[in-house]
């Protein structure tokens, strides 16, 4: 999905995946038991710093650390803003 | 609007967006509960610095995280001055 | 007014504005509930360094942070002595 | 073993080593007291930044001190991701 | 008075003022209730950095922080090292 | 003696000199007195950065402040990992 | 006194000054009561950084601040390692 959103400077906007719901083994997790999902589709993308060039494009699934980004509600769904430093890896 | 005022350096005025009154499912919010708007529209821009020039300009809705900036009073009503690097997005 | 007085570097001295002493709805404020003013006019201005030539000049109106700055009582009236990147915006 | 992951920047992924279940008198260490592993294999290597060109490689054993990176789970695999800077040697 | 000391690098030694004995109404102020001095006079000051050439000189009157600098007793006298960067303003 | 090890970057290998067990006097030292040792044997030692090339060389007997490194044991021994910038002096 | 030591970088070795054991109107200090000394001769200098040559030289004496420097004791005397830039001037 893409988004009429421009993030400045070296910000990329993620849709987080959603938190998985069972366990390898099966089991229902309720749903304070769900971990926070760290994985999430890249929906936006800055510029870029005259020093930090960006690497990520709009699409990619990225990882990214537990407390990264800040939380931010657009048409009713629930993104995460953050700076590509605190993007992990693509996978 | 177009105030009279020159922010100095990389600063921004913003004139926070109305907090929303209604939820989503039509209840009025009472006004203690109204989450603080983290919407803005812009209504000055300093010069920026030698190492950051400007991206944002006069009228851009921006977001902005949720404790940026000093609020301010200008002719009775309420401001937001903050740097363009706590500027979020345009959207 | 013109003192005597050098500012170091990219320091500005700065005359408070008098504080408000009535409400907007015509309230005389008792003295302890005078907010502490932003608002106030540049009186001396430093050179600048190599890297922040200076914006302000004498005679300026400003706005600058809550807590920006050191107080200084000079020939018996208070001044307030900050950095020029303590100050907002000129108005 | 090579996982389809591209750490971003000067970030390494690395597979802890198991840690030791017997000490060196041959006891076996019961499971809460066995030490977090300090050492690991190289198992993905960002592209570096300007300033850091990355040293280590694929299938490298490493040593990183006892904090060092994120824990990720990657197919049912515990990780660390590291920066490069947080590795202390190749061994 | 010139001392025989050579301060290192960005460092002035400040001969601080007398404190005031008598407020402005001419009551005699008791020891503990005299304020801290916030001027005095340089008595040495060092070459300056490559970065910062020195702007003081010896025999000025200078305002400083309250806190700022170490005191230094040197041939039963007191005195105040600190950094240029601390001086506020000649006067 | 030389071990298999690679430090990265500015990094150190040391192993630390045996603490004394007996004082000046000749008191024997019990073990939960002794002095953690804060002398030295390089061991091994990386190949520095592009701002900071290397000092010492294997061989060399530093001394290092009382908290700097990482301890690592390898083959049995013990060892400190440090930045050359934590090393005091050589002797 | 020279000793066989090379501090590191822009480090100084001093022998600190014997404490005052008398006030100036000639009382005998009690040893708890004696200040520790700030002044120092300098017994060995490191080769400086590329930002930062010496200036200090062997039988300097220097003042430095009440907290500066690592204690260390070498063939049975006291001395202070610094660290150039906490030297606050030579005397």
């Amino acid at each position: 999905m893409k988004l009429n959103i421009k993030p400045l400077a070296d910000r990329v906007l993620l849709e987080p995946a959603a938190a998985e719901t069972k366990t390898a083994s099966g089991l229902i997790i309720p749903d304070n038991a769900k971990e926070k999902p760290q994985k999430g589709t890249v929906v936006a993308v800055g510029k870029g710093t005259k020093d930090e060039p960006m690497t990520v494009k709009i699409g990619d699934t990225v990882l990214y650390g537990k407390y990264a980004g800040t939380e931010l509600k657009l048409e009713g769904n629930d993104y995460l803003m953050m700076r590509e430093s605190d993007i992990l890896a693509i996978i």
